[in-house]
């Protein structure tokens, strides 16, 4: 078939890397002399062809992605409430959800597109399946900051946020040291724990909780404790989003449950830690920096080989796949398969094996 | 007189520049012939001479201030609770303060110190001066990430402060803009928002408050929809940990007011904004990674400087002073005058003026 | 008088904050309902209105000015070879120059400014001047990353380049420690030595070569021995690029003067030095890296103050003046004045007398 | 057979990564019990018990590796110039190389060293593996911040390296672009042009020149005046140390070759193009700045990994063995194997494809 307009669109939570797919995808697709259509804000701008917020679709030329390689955040916008099966209508103030994938087939063929490059994570990859299904012609491009994609071997994001948490470790341990204190520092990682691993270990964290490895609070204690006797009245604690106390710590579990559902896991511990120590426990919430940021250039080079890659996967008609890194190669599996499989953290794997060598406690022993 | 022994410490919250400080008085002693005693963590190594936590009062030398300079913390260790006059002690699970300040003006004469270099804030200055008053020879080196003392032009560590306030503003901006959102992020000022101020001036914010400039909701609705309308559907806001509403605005302070205590500034701005806008709006709290990290170059300098001037002080006999720096010049003044006033952000200045100027919104009018 | 529309410009050599004056200009000015003309590259936008190098001259307006604040560079483009009254003109091979003045004029007419607000240096503010004399309405504001006008207490971009500089030193003291060298790193400062001598401050230098204090071969050589012998066999040696040997120094000067023209000062120190020690020497040139890179927050703040406050000039009518910061208040200074005297480090003044008493060798005794 | 005591030693050129791997010997080492020896500046402390530049050989506790994480260079010194088998001696000015070799055997033994782990890069190993010849019991550490050993995926350094060039990149696009110039970085890369590669692509360079890919002038002339042409007056070339014109360009290969030996690949081909172009050519040398450094997170986890898979392989009796990273997971391959083969450039391979793809010029086309 000939290739005469693509079109390409970012969906979910903002990651470092985005902008390097797209300004991939636009160079390679227009040295092939096809038009790259960029789509506003994840499915919005295919759901609704009118969309402003606050560009709307457009045509992206060569300088259109002029100096945007380095940059965090996505040129086209991207949103996490935008499923057209899920679309949330809002109507005198009451919220309901209705179906309308049917529009957006319909307007992915009034904007005359031949293919569509997806750029997302697990909803967003659900999503182009179904779109699939319904005949239009999706590559997709693996978006996951968490790094929970099973079928690929890294994502870009990744990287960024885990020096960005790095950094952040660095700047705590100056502060833990001078003000004998326990420092807990969330990040993300609500159901996997890489990031919150990958730093601690690149850190110097002398903690680390992860969603796989539920932790019991004296364990945690006897290290912070074992610290203060060796003459580093300080620790630092990493905490994963969705780390959590063992199913045997009830009466934790009880007194984290009390408090405001606003607090997160690390703020939580710092309450359930204090009354066992005679040090400072001072929580911080890393959030949104995570996000945001000029990629790292391992970022900025995956991201860049996805979108020549999703480009040539267009070009070999490779509909229904994603691309994928497998062994430093850019690869592609099916949607359907990739969607099938999260990556956790092994806590038997060779990484948690080397944090535990150099003296990190996960809490479980 | 002849100065054969020095003491030096350092006091209240950490704060980049602390180390440089140090080194500089060791080097500038030490080529003087002059032996350091460094105070262990503020006070309590002068209350009591086998404090060790975890190293206690020691000599420095020369190579114990090798690659310091660029390091954050402080090698000494501090405190903000070791006040003599108000020592705080634990009996059997109860808290009493006692006056220990006797003790430690002993101390300071057992450790044969002829003069005393006390590294600190607002608190410090005011215990240097009472430990003046009894017959102590002490030389003061301000200390406040808040730039808030009146008696110096500016302080170690407030720029690199500002500068990490600034970087994260810079990440924020990137996710903002991808989803469309009002990010809020708090940073360090009790009463003093120029930490806020300048941050907001560097980091390209639409709106920031300060506890000098008490805000009302609907000028910060008004900015952020007129932003929206003007094609910019995001809007990036620093709130100063003191910012709080005017007084007119008594049931925003009621509903404010409701919220969990631990909120800060920021949360509680964030749910109190929502309800008036249709975006997500999303709080980030910087807290201690302020106070930590390696200080930029002018507070290496600032601080080689302090420390230089503060030993010039000892050797000239100028005890009760505080060593300042004005129109770019270290001097001294007096500890008592030093500890009068505090630096507030004049609402009326040229850098609010200046803010005004490009557009940002402090949410008075 | 009226103002309708303003000119904008940058000259001489690129440095950071430009870009941060340019937007506040522009805001402030679009604020008081001014068109804002753009010229492009210095004087080449003003003695040719149909230059076109990339873009050419163009209005700019609030949103070509977003997301400027926080690059390095100039969106206007820049040149040091533009002089009016020297302009370089090549005709069959053959450069000449000629005075190309009287257009200038006429075209600043042609645009229909009503004044024009001129960012430069040394070079750019005698231009000004001329400008001035031929009845052009113009406001200068000062740059030169080298800090060295003194008609002002400091200008944008030299925070950033000292901070470019102190970032490489902390790099090559690894190196230096790790294989017991002596690194040479030479800066800008072709007669004022400002930049190497806050670089040596910060970066923990043990060596500074400045061009206001010539060096003998002989101080140096002892620092480092010494060094070598208290267990540092390594040093790092911090050279602007004017600096050179004292007169007395003539075996030097003459080795010196038989290497290659090409060869800085550093490379030169490196070879001179090389036979009187038993370590590896190395240079290394710092060059353009210390112009670019993303402006440090003060130089952001500085540039956005300096902007607005030569659109207030303009609106109070204050042409042949030139913004100025007098300790930390934005004011202005006649450009006649502004461009008489040069600020050079005062090898007696403080921060000199400082830097030796931290044990930092200057090579003169 | 028991492990009582350990030696570590790190050779060749210094990398951000390889305080992460002593970091993770002495702590996986002494949690078995084991002491670790550490020897001073590669095998200088191996063949002469008594040097000290600065320490000599010690021994290695938990509180000798604190804090080093985060820090470049080695706390153990490094050398490249201390193969036994050829040992530079000095004798009344003059140089000799003699074989010292059964000393250094000699002196394992009397350290009373049951293994030795030799953290080196090529020449490190061709000598581990002589030494294991002679009955020592070595495991290897590979160290090549040029990424070129074949016999693991890739090594530490090279990340924090690529991140160096790829922020010095971002740099020169502002400068380049305000100043309509071309810009010249030369990286390392004497044989292979991994950091050259990533780099150009991560930095968003126009041309890229490396060992493996000889350059033809008629390319890059028309790469840039193509840039030009379409209002691109500035273009970003990476230039890896060892990259050289194609043969068939003998004319130019003899005017580099008259120019002076110190200049580097990017000095001369500053030199060639100027003549062909009617814009400003600057050429930037990284040199040892890409060498220091706090190693980024990557190479932080990956020395950690390193360290402590040699003491796995150690324990296990693997000598002769070098540890090695293969598709994510830490496995050991023979010394002699490692040392055989050499990882270049493809430049068929996926990485230049990619690069081409956006539109990389590397001057063979």
């Amino acid at each position: 078939m000939t290739i005469k307009r693509i079109g390409v669109m970012t969906g979910g939570g903002d990651c470092p890397g985005l902008n390097p797919v797209i300004r991939a995808v636009v160079l390679a697709a227009r040295a092939r002399g096809w038009e790259v259509m960029g789509i506003e804000d994840a499915t919005h701008g295919l759901v609704n062809l009118d969309y402003r917020s606050p560009r709307g679709n457009r045509l992206l030329d060569v300088g259109d992605v002029d100096d945007i390689l380095q940059t965090g955040g996505t040129i086209l916008g991207t949103s996490n409430k935008s499923d057209p099966w899920n679309f949330v209508v809002e109507k005198e103030g009451v919220k309901t959800t209705i179906d309308v994938s049917a529009t957006a087939v319909e307007n992915y063929h009034k904007l005359g597109l031949d293919a569509l490059i997806s750029i997302g994570g697990d909803g967003s990859m659900k999503i182009a399946q179904k779109f699939c299904d319904l005949g239009c012609k999706i590559v997709g491009v693996p978006k996951t900051i968490d790094q929970d994609v099973a079928a690929t071997d890294t994502t870009f994001g990744f990287m960024t946020a885990v020096q960005c948490a790095t950094d952040a470790l660095d700047r705590l341990h100056d502060t833990a040291e001078s003000h004998d204190r326990v420092m807990l520092l969330e990040v993300m990682g609500r159901d996997a724990g890489h990031i919150a691993l990958h730093a601690a270990m690149a850190g110097d964290a002398h903690i680390c909780l992860l969603p796989e490895i539920p932790y019991r609070i004296a364990p945690l204690v006897e290290k912070i404790k074992t610290r203060k006797a060796n003459g580093k009245p300080y620790s630092i604690v990493v905490v994963a989003e969705g780390a959590h106390p063992h199913d045997g710590e009830a009466s934790i579990e009880k007194k984290l449950g009390e408090m405001p559902k606003l607090f997160g896991a690390a703020q939580r511990l710092a309450v359930a830690l204090e009354p066992h120590l005679d040090l400072d426990v001072r929580a911080t919430i890393l959030g949104h920096l995570q996000r945001g940021g000029s990629p790292v250039q391992f970022d900025r080079i995956l991201g860049t080989r996805y979108g020549v890659g999703a480009v040539e996967a267009v070009e070999e008609g490779k509909f229904g796949q994603m691309v994928s890194l497998r062994n430093h190669q850019i690869t592609t599996v099916s949607i359907k398969e990739a969607i099938e499989k999260q990556r956790l953290v092994d806590p038997q794997g060779q990484l948690v094996h080397a944090a535990r060598s150099v003296g990190i406690c996960f809490g479980d022993e």
